[in-house]
């Protein structure tokens, strides 16, 4: 069966101002020392599995032309643009109905566009085995990553016993996903062994998806059916635009995953990383000997465990630690490392003062 | 007789990098919220006691249009040009030739250009009771200034009895001047009572300064008296040229103030700071509520006790605290406050590296 990649990259990340923008997300950033945006590492890893012309990059069209640049091999056709964000059902039923379309049926693997994961081919193996049982019956299949420590900003998954599957693939039977815990609560899921990160993945054939959408999400279902009805016609943008209008956000995982049967996980161990933050920066690069992730024209100055990111001018730091500094043509960031989440403040403070240029 | 005022404008100082530069240095910066640069403060500081026209700013040609540009009002002649800093020993022996010319004798203020002076009136208060003591005898003035804790970064000079002058003027003889100390011995000058900080600001008549050169180092000035001949004439700028490439660099401290007679020191009390760092910035300009001095576009949130000095772009700080923050056109500085005299190691590594266009 054909195995087609889903890449959502509609999102609007404001974690990594000021070098992300509304027209310049995250997903289009270069944050790794190889001058590899996260969509090109996204669609990169991918190549030994599934080939170019498969890869379908769901995102908006202020993104269209940042698409085609950073991605010049991929099909113009395969930039399927959502009208308005809904949120990641309607995003994932648009790719599913075009790739009914296109091929009647076709495992699906649904990716997002941002994170990182280090160790390639274990990740390629991971989706191999979600492959095989997302083929069988009605099975819908989630990548989970086994927790390293108490996070409080992921979802997590309750799995329960292993699936049966003759082979030697280790999926788990889902019992149900879970909101993002408190600390408290976090860390007994990870005493408790039995549960995992929803990292966002998924794997399963787009007739069985859309057999959940049409049970599960009926209205989304329609919505998305009479798009797929209009693919190839003049009147497609148009419908669409209709269609989405009309849909209501909705989740993938509280739509579907949480309601529907045959749900398996499989536990993903190859160092996955979501690049949450510039934090992240020191996970992602590699630090020198002080401790600092550096790139740019940068002198440091008895400065340690920083993260620099110079544009055009010189940075130079004297006596600093643990700061997150970036530059960039119009505005200049330098925030404490325990205060990257707090970097959505300044979006705030911009809103409200309306100095939509920096936003 | 004749009140002159000679400002010492040739300084180089490093330690206002990225602002301060070898085209640019400290006494042509405002560091100050008023918009006035230091040299600007140093002259209208003194209008109610010099006129205009008998204010000499000595300085090298480097800097002359940087003084022409910010003091409109000073007669271009007014500017005298060491052709190479030899000290300050040749820079006021350069200024008190020009005086003895032009006024046959004066009183002469001479001041350093980039210092600031809170309480103007007691300042100007000072100085008249220096000029009054100038006017006597042979007499060289010295304004010292009352320490207020154990500064280990200037001379001191040590005081004794007071001169009877038979008026109020609290002048007193100057036994000795001391090198700048340790913290130990500036400790003890504290607690004796009997030391100032030497901040550089002398008065005297110009005919009693130069009997001294001619005394104590005539070597100078042979130079200076034959510059003083070419006043005037075509071959002026050449005979500086060639007298200054001759002499040795000598301050006037070592040179005069140590070895000559009839030395008498005012203490000053007039809010005197020599603006020695970018910490100096939260001493002469207004803190906000969180105790930052900011200039320029900035948002600060959970910021603290630093200092930022924005340029053209935008700059947001999170969580930060005690830093130094100054961006320029062509390079940034981000320094710990405690690590303001390391700003210097910076300019060591440029020069090392040869990045001459950022010293």
């Amino acid at each position: 069966m054909k195995i087609v990649a889903v890449i959502m990259a509609g999102g609007k990340g404001e974690r990594f101002w000021p070098r992300s923008r509304q027209n310049m997300p995250k997903q289009f950033l270069c944050l790794t020392d190889d001058g590899t945006s996260m969509i090109q590492h996204t669609v990169k890893r991918l190549e030994s599995l599934v080939n170019i012309d498969d890869v379908f990059i769901v995102t908006n069209k202020d993104y269209k032309e940042l698409v085609k640049e950073q991605l010049q091999e991929l099909p113009e056709e395969n930039i399927l643009l959502e009208p308005k964000a809904k949120n990641t059902a309607p995003c994932i039923g648009l790719a599913a109905v075009h790739i009914r379309k296109k091929y009647n049926d076709a495992i699906m693997l649904v990716l997002p566009s941002d994170h990182l994961i280090k160790y390639n081919e274990m990740y390629i193996d991971t989706l191999k085995d979600a492959i095989q049982v997302a083929k069988e019956d009605q099975n819908l299949v989630t990548i989970g990553i086994t927790p390293t420590y108490p996070e409080t900003g992921y979802g997590y998954i309750n799995f329960g016993a292993r699936k049966e599957t003759g082979n030697n693939i280790r999926a788990y039977n889902v019992n149900k996903f879970v909101e993002k815990p408190n600390l408290e609560l976090a860390k007994e899921y990870l005493a408790s062994g039995k549960y995992l990160w929803n990292s966002g993945m998924f794997v399963w054939k787009s007739s069985t998806i859309l057999n959940n959408f049409e049970e599960l999400l009926p209205d989304i279902y329609k919505g998305i059916a009479n798009i797929e009805n209009a693919i190839g016609t003049e009147q497609y943008e148009q419908v669409t635009e209709i269609e989405f209008s009309k849909l209501k956000g909705e989740s993938i995982d509280y739509g579907i995953m949480e309601r529907a049967n045959s749900i398996y996980t499989l536990p993903g161990n190859f160092g996955w990383d979501d690049v949450g933050s510039w934090n992240a920066l020191e996970r992602v690069n590699k630090t020198n000997e002080n401790g600092n992730v550096v790139q740019g024209n940068v002198i440091t100055i008895q400065s340690k465990n920083s993260i620099i990111q110079a544009d055009s001018k010189l940075i130079a730091t004297v006596g600093v630690e643990n700061l997150i500094i970036v530059d960039t043509e119009d505005a200049l960031l330098i925030c404490d490392k325990e205060n990257a989440q707090d970097i959505k403040k300044i979006i705030e403070n911009l809103k409200i003062c309306n100095r939509i240029e920096y936003l």
